[in-house]
C-alpha cells in the first residue's frame, strides 16, 4: 500500500534553487495544515494562497487559482492543492516535489520526435539512435505536470466504478507531450513558466455559478498545449509524484462534470484542429485569437462558450494590465 | 458482441498465450547460444532464424530479418537479436519479455490522447479526468516497442561520447506513440501484428554492399508509423525490457551510420510532412504510395534512394507472392 512520506527533512537541499524567483500557489477550500508536511521544501519559498469559498471575496469561481498565476511577480509558479501530501519514492525516500518540477522546467523539452528511453536530459539517459542531430537541443520547456500517488485523478464515472482504485505505480520518467497531442492537465500538481506561458493558463470561467465544474485545469491545458505546439514551446509530465489523500465526493463531482462530459467530445476535436495564424507570437495574441475560435466554433455547442470566450479575453486585459510588458523578464534570463 | 463461452479450456492459460500464432523471428550472425537463457519462454514457439552474412545466401542485406517476416505463416512476429538476454525486473524476477508484448499487442492503444496515468488497460490504471469517453475504446495495437537494460541503443556518435553509459533504469510504463508523433524504432526487441501492419516491416535496402546501415529498422519505423496513423492503428513502447548484452563497435557503426546522420535531417522532414490519399486502404497500397513519394522527394538527396524506392515495390510484390490476400486470417481472427 502506498503512504505519505514522514520523514522529509533529510530530503532537503542544502540551498534551494530559484528561491527568488518561483511563487508556490495554493487555492484552499479547508486549512493549511497540510502545509506543515511541505515545510521543509516550501519554506525557503514565497507563498501565494487563494481563499475560496468565501462569499466576502469577489472571485468565486474556480479561477481563484489563477488569481495567484496573475498576481505573482515570479517567472516560475509552482500550485498543489491542499489534499497533497509528500510522497515516497519506491526507496522509502520523501519526493521534493518542487525540486523535481524544477529540474523538468529547467532542462528542455523534447516535442518534435520521440525519444525511447524518455527524458535524454536526465543523468544516465541519452538519445538514442535514429533520433535526428539537429533536434537534440531541444524546445524550451513551459510546462511540467506532475502524477498523484495514491488517489487517482479520475472523473466522476469511474470513481463511481471503481471506489477502491489507488495508485501505487511508481513510474520512474519525465517526458515531453509531443507537438499536436493534447493531454488532460491536471492543476493538483502543476509548475509552469509565467514568462513563457502564463497568459494562458486560465482556469475558468467554471465553479460556482457556472454550468460545469472540474473542467477548469482542462481548459487551461487545451488551451496551453495548442499555444505551446504553436510557439514551440514544451509540455512535461511525469515526475514528480505526490500523495493525493483525499477522493473527492464522486456524486458532487457528477454534477459538476456532466456538461463537461459530452461538451468535451466537442471541445477535444475543436483544440485538435485549431491552428493559429503566424502573428500570433506572443501567448496573449495567440489567446485572444483562441477565444475568438471559441467564440465562433463551440459558442454553437452552447451559450456558455461565449461567455467564456468573452472571460478569456477579460483575463488577458487583467494580466496585461498587472503584469506590464517584460516586469517579470527583470528577475531572470528568459530561456527562449 | 456478446456470446457464451465455448471454449472454458484456453482460458485457464495451461497453454502459453497464441502458441500458434506467433513466429519468433532471430536474424543471427554469431551462434544460438542465447537461446538457452530463452528456453522457458521461447519453447513451445515455432522460431524463424535468419543466417546473416553467409556468402552463399543471396539475401545479404540487413532485410535478412525481414525475410523471416515475409515467410512466415503466423498473424504475429516477435523477433530478438542474438545479444540480447533475459532482463530482471526491480524485483529480481525473470522478464518474461513475449509475454509482455503480447499483452501489449493484445490490448488497444491510445493514439488519438496522451493519458497521464500511461497505459489505461493496464491493472490499477484507467483513463483520466478529461480523456474523451468516446476515445476510450482505443485503437488496435499494430506494434508493441520494448526496450533494453544495459547497453542502450546508441549511435555511434553518442557511443564514442559515453563508452561506459549503462542503462539502469526501468520505467514500469507501456505507452501508445501518438498519432502524429515519429520515433526511433529499434528492430532488437519487437513484436507486430502481421495482418495489421506486417507489409510495412521492410528493413533495407541497408548493410553490405549498401550506402548505409543501421538505419534498416529506424526506415521501417518511419514506414510503419505513418501507415499506422494513417489506417487508425496503434504503437506502444516501454515495456518489456530486454538485456542487451554487447556495444557493437562504435568505429564500425560510424562508418555503416554516417550517410544516416546527415541524410536523415532530410528522412524526419520528409515523413513528418507525408500523407497519404484516402484510397490508401491497405497497408500494401500506403507502401507503394510511399515508395512513390521516397522517389519524387527524397530521390533528390542521393540516387540510393532511387534503389530504395524500387526495392519497396519489390518487397510488396514479394510479399503478396507469399502472402495471398486473407492467408494468414485463417489463423485467427482479426482485431482489426
Amino acid at each position: 500500500m502506498v503512504e505519505p512520506a514522514t520523514d522529509t527533512i533529510a530530503a532537503t537541499r542544502l540551498v534551494p534553487l530559484l528561491k527568488d524567483e518561483l511563487d508556490i500557489v495554493i487555492p484552499t477550500i479547508r486549512n493549511l495544515d497540510f502545509l506543515e508536511m511541505w515545510r521543509p521544501f516550501f519554506e525557503p519559498y514565497h507563498l501565494i494562497i487563494v481563499q475560496d469559498g468565501d462569499p466576502s471575496k469577489v472571485i468565486k469561481d474556480s479561477a481563484c487559482r489563477c488569481f495567484g498565476y496573475m498576481v505573482s511577480k515570479k517567472k516560475y509558479i509552482f500550485t498543489i492543492d491542499d489534499d497533497c501530501f509528500v510522497a515516497k519514492d519506491p526507496s522509502g525516500k520523501a519526493i521534493n516535489a518542487l525540486e523535481q518540477h524544477i529540474k523538468n522546467i529547467l532542462s528542455p523539452s523534447t516535442p518534435f520526435f520521440f525519444n525511447t528511453l524518455y527524458d535524454p536530459y536526465r543523468d544516465g539517459a541519452d538519445f538514442v539512435r535514429g533520433y535526428p542531430f539537429s533536434l537534440r537541443e531541444g524546445a524550451p520547456t513551459a510546462v511540467s505536470h506532475g502524477l498523484w500517488l495514491n488517489i487517482p485523478d479520475y472523473d466522476a464515472p469511474t470513481q463511481l466504478v471503481k471506489p477502491l482504485e489507488r495508485n501505487t505505480r511508481y513510474v520512474d520518467a519525465v517526458l515531453t507531450i509531443p507537438k499536436g497531442t493534447l493531454f488532460p492537465m491536471c492543476g493538483m500538481n502543476l509548475c509552469f513558466d509565467r514568462d513563457l506561458i502564463g497568459p494562458a493558463m486560465y482556469f475558468g470561467l467554471m465553479g460556482d455559478g457556472q454550468p460545469i465544474g472540474r473542467y477548469d485545469d482542462m481548459w487551461a491545458g487545451w488551451c496551453t498545449k495548442v499555444i505551446c505546439d504553436h510557439l514551440g514551446l514544451g509540455v512535461k509530465t511525469g515526475l514528480p509524484y505526490i500523495y493525493h489523500s483525499k477522493a473527492s465526493n464522486p456524486f458532487v463531482n457528477l454534477k459538476k462534470e456532466y456538461k463537461g462530459i459530452f461538451w468535451q467530445e466537442e471541445i477535444i476535436p475543436f483544440f485538435q484542429a485549431a491552428t493559429l495564424s503566424k502573428d500570433c507570437t506572443s501567448v496573449q495574441k495567440c489567446y485572444i485569437e483562441l477565444s475568438k475560435q471559441v467564440k465562433e466554433k463551440l459558442g454553437k455547442v452552447d451559450p456558455y462558450f461565449d461567455k467564456l470566450a468573452d472571460a478569456m479575453v477579460t483575463w488577458i486585459e487583467a494580466w496585461d494590465e498587472l503584469n506590464p510588458s517584460g516586469a517579470s523578464a527583470t528577475v531572470s534570463n528568459g530561456k527562449a
